[in-house]
């Protein structure tokens, strides 16, 4: 393991700091040309990058080139599949872990880059199929022999997000009569919002938590328990535990099946373990899951491109490190021309956030430059009735990276004024990305749009379960190619920490446990809980 | 009506600019103290706003004070309550109408503030109860003389985003059997989606837009009837329209009744007018109607308050714009810790950000202070386990907002580990808040935690139809006042007028209509899009 440069440290810094200050005007006549989209578009797997509406010139792809060169970024990548230990704070006590969320979908090669993870990948996966199996050919069923129809998915963070984002990504192909329900929120209103609508006697009741104590998911799997029981049912018999081997979960008097994760995939980045295997297999089937783990399976390998132009994962990375660090756009907004993607920025926010959201290098040194921007995004063309206001006309700077598909998934549509519903969400989609980097002069200076606001469009052909495994790849990789260029370690999560042990001191001060005067109690009398 | 300051004019800005540079560390033994918390605290209506973890000091808010006053916030916010014309840019076409959202929930005052405004509201509210009445016995029902239980709310951005959040604040309410379903997207999937699911016979379409010619809901609005009409059903006796008076909606042979909404109230304002009254009277009847509004009309009344220290919706709004531009955060997080409000910030990134992500002044000069900042959220715990990360030890500064409430919505709760869901939930709202604040040292540099990241806490007792109502007037109200300080019209939205006129090119490009060599074009086969 050798040590890695931060961008700052990279000669190509200062080269990219003086291009920043000479930046391509998008609205002059003659800049953007149908020329220019061809020459900044880049192929990958599922996807096609549009990147013509972004500020850059080949002189600051040759440079970001250079960065990614000199900061190894592509090597780093390549070892972190391969297994090093990614997962650390040199000098300094940390997590020395893996990192292998890549190993669960690396099923389909011949040689895996790192074979013992994907042995236990396999393993699980084959437990999988001959659970879902069971469930098909009524082995396993409720106590009157029913078939199971429903799968409530119990976990928080990144045993909640990914699964959910995916699983309204995916649902228009869920198998007939098949629905999976989410309860995530320590809040007892979401849970019991959820366990209303539900006929528990139909369910299987996934928990997940890597380490069998996450304190939320616990408190509402004994809410769900509660009301297995009130419902007459064996608890057992209906629940499942997505948990780590040997775990407190990880028991077969409380659980009808155990399906493993590993220490070396982090919560934000196990959508492709069992995590999200378990909840899609149930919903969509197996052949399904192997569909969405082999799109995520061909973006990694497209992440391994020393190019940078012809590395998706990487290009999408540097283009953010550019937008973000060069020319100081604080927050980046991921904008999904697609309803069925509505919850996918909410994922992001973690997975992007959670992982590069740090102010300290791998070398335990303070990092003197931007390290993670703030994430955000709601599907078009709603956002166009909502915040694109901002985004054209307002004082706040938004890198932009759009989405969009040129099929529908359902293909139900019809023609109205001359065009059809996924004509316009297309057309909507094209504009947006044209209409903020050319802007538009006008003698009334509330109608003048400035333009130059740069924006990327990854377009697909279609949202399946193999081009949403290539959508999340690209995003992990995304993000991991990121922290790499800011040297922080993207894998661990000590800010979640100071909160937890903050929490605990109030629950005492609640139970009158604290002292009097405290800072707790002071908070506790304010918010006017005596 | 006369010229306003912007704040950057008013004499208190430079004075707030060298506060800035000397702000209080909240970091430090004996700053954050229980005192404090009492000292900075705000009671208003059905909540109370602690700000001691805000950056502020006596002067601070002395000065905020000065430049409420030199503004003239609370006169315009009187004059607007008033029926003034808001709406304009001085020297240039514009919209040149009044901003009258509070005149549909003025209705419990003896004099309201709008005369010709409220009685327009009242009947619109009469029209709605007898309506209810007639769904409630029976008098309105389908072809086969069964109830409705279904509402199906068709609309986009401020026909939709309010309405939405709304009803997932207070779905726990509804009357039994009832339920209220949205489309919105163009995307064809969105329909696809939710008519999959419903019983159209037993369904009532509310179909809502203004001009009546929006073509996202006119085209989801096709899709509907068509469904209605596979269905066997008569679309005239299953759609509402929720539209202007005499627009192409106000037609009797295609709806059962119309509701109206007035050119004075502004889409992303108009939660409480019928735009939002039809779907929640349906859901929950219309004495919970009445709360919603009084809690909203309590809201008002108490934004007239000249004292900053106890307006709630003026303080908000000052903290808000002491975190933007003199603290130059360019985000504000609102953090809910209620799932029930998962959809709010959604809501609110369109009325913050289109109200006021402007450049322009509302003299037409350019305004050279920044103006509205990106808005973001989801709710706690959940964002606890995501990007909490990046707001505790990240690079980016974010203002964070953070809401709560005493006691459940649903009141079904159990003890585990010796709290209850609600006391955890509590728990750990006050810890973040605390968290933020005042940090903590480690000897690991990456167990750090620096601090002084400025919050709120807005506290109430149970999320209710009343203080629903409240917290959407707090929001509109703090937009409203900040868009003063800025001196930006708030009320106008022409920064979505490109997009539009772009799509329509594109539109007829993908028909074969543009030039072979045009952008359009270009863009459509960079898309893949022959």
């Amino acid at each position: 393991m050798g040590s890695w440069k931060s961008i700052n440290d990279c000669e190509a810094f200062s080269s990219l700091v003086r291009c920043a200050e000479n930046l391509p005007d998008l609205t002059r006549a003659g800049i953007l040309t149908p020329e220019r989209i061809e020459r900044f578009r880049c192929s990958g797997p599922e996807f096609d990058l549009l990147y013509g509406c972004q500020r850059v010139t080949g002189e600051v792809l040759d440079l970001l080139q250079s960065l990614a060169d000199e900061c190894e970024l592509v090597q780093q990548f390549r070892q972190m599949r391969r297994g090093a230990v990614m997962n650390r704070i040199q000098g300094y006590p940390s997590e020395e872990r893996q990192a292998l969320h890549t190993a669960c979908r690396d099923l389909f090669s011949e040689i895996p880059a790192c074979t013992p993870a994907t042995e236990q990948a396999k393993k699980e996966h084959v437990k999988l199929r001959t659970f879902l199996q069971e469930v098909e050919n009524g082995t396993i069923c409720n106590s009157r022999g029913e078939s199971f129809v429903n799968l409530l998915h119990v976990g928080i963070g990144g045993s909640d997000l990914g699964p959910r984002s995916i699983y309204e990504a995916l649902r228009a192909y869920r198998i007939t009569g098949r629905n999976v329900f989410f309860i995530s929120n320590v809040d007892p209103d979401d849970a019991a919002a959820v366990l209303e609508t539900l006929d528990l006697s139909r369910t299987l009741v996934s928990v997940v938590s890597k380490s069998g104590t996450t304190l939320e998911t616990l408190s509402n799997e004994t809410l769900v328990r509660a009301a297995l029981k009130d419902a007459g049912l064996d608890p057992q018999k209906h629940c499942l535990a997505v948990t780590g081997e040997s775990s407190p979960m990880d028991n077969p008097e409380r659980y009808l099946r155990s399906f493993y994760m590993y220490d070396y995939i982090g919560g934000r980045f196990s959508s492709t373990s069992v995590v999200g295997t378990v909840m899609l297999g149930f919903a969509l089937g197996i052949d399904q899951v192997e569909e969405f783990l082999e799109g995520a399976a061909m973006m990694d390998e497209a992440a391994e491109e020393e190019d940078v132009r012809s590395n998706l994962p990487l290009l999408l990375a540097l283009l953010g490190i550019w937008n973000h660090n060069f020319l100081t756009m604080p927050t980046v907004a991921v904008l999904p021309y697609s309803q069925a993607l509505h919850r996918f920025a909410a994922h992001l926010q973690q997975c992007d956030m959670e992982s590069n959201g740090k102010s300290v290098q791998r070398n335990g040194e303070k990092l003197d430059t931007k390290s993670g921007p703030v994430v955000w995004g709601e599907p078009g063309t709603n956002g166009q009735h909502a915040f694109y206001q901002l985004l054209h006309q307002g004082t706040e700077d938004v890198a932009i990276e759009f989405i969009g598909f040129r099929q529908s998934q359902r293909l139900q549509d019809m023609e109205i004024q001359g065009s059809t519903s996924q004509q316009k969400l297309v057309a909507n989609l094209l504009a947006q990305s044209l209409a903020l980097a050319i802007g538009k002069e006008d003698e009334n200076p509330n109608r003048r749009f400035p333009g130059n606001h740069p924006n990327s469009l990854l377009m697909g052909e279609r949202l399946t379960a193999r081009s949403m495994g290539a959508l999340l790849a690209l995003y992990e990789s995304k993000i991991v190619f990121q922290g790499f260029c800011w040297n922080v370690n993207s894998f661990d999560q000590e800010g979640v920490q100071l909160g937890k042990v903050l929490a605990n001191r109030i629950l005492s001060a609640m139970e009158g446990k604290g002292e009097e005067k405290s800072l707790e109690n002071g908070l506790l009398r304010g918010a006017g809980i005596a």
